[in-house]
């Protein structure tokens, strides 16, 4: 995906196993408030990433403290974030982080904290 | 999910048999790309939407035919809609239509399109 100057990551929990109807829910939801973010206090950002096609990767998380150490890392480098939690009217409790929306960012800054974590 | 007066469908096909970062990376083009029409064209619906929380459901077509014809039912009732197709870099041919995003849009218009089908 090398030649995408700008993009989001999702990194989703894969301890929760959570059905794939949850999956596209959850993972909507962190595009559309991560997007959101950027919208908002990273326009040049945004708007470069949707004229670029909205390049959006799904990665693995392997637990909630996982998700909340990528959110810290991400906030210091002042990049957009979305942290998830579930309304818990289904499949999970109340409160669960189900994953965190990264970006849309310039791509080498995204690397720095997404770039070795296994796609979703 | 009878108490959020706005939703957002996202309707994605079983029949391509999407694994899972797929499903999520769809999930979210089509939750961000809906959004935004939402918001260029229908800001007051986006606005109570945001508000409420963002209320989204994920559920099934069997076929390409099948997302077609809910983009057809829903440009007709003049909601917003996304229709995403893959870039084709990885696991699907360039081009294939994978999911559909409606809304947000108030629910019981929403429900005249999305209200029978299933849960994906």
């Amino acid at each position: 995906m090398s030649e995408f100057k700008y993009k989001q990551v999702i990194v989703l929990r894969v301890d929760l196993r959570m059905s794939k109807g949850k999956i596209a829910a959850q993972a909507g939801h962190a595009a559309v408030s991560a997007a959101e973010q950027a919208r908002k206090h990273y326009s040049d950002w945004w708007k470069a990433w949707i004229e670029e096609g909205q390049c959006k990767i799904a990665v693995k998380a392997g637990s909630e403290q996982e998700l909340l150490e990528l959110e810290l890392k991400a906030k210091k480098l002042k990049l957009p974030t979305a942290l998830i939690s579930d309304r818990g009217l289904t499949e999970l409790p109340p409160g669960t982080l189900t994953c965190l929306g990264i970006g849309p960012a310039p791509s080498d800054q995204m690397d720095k904290i997404t770039g070795e974590l296994n796609l979703f």
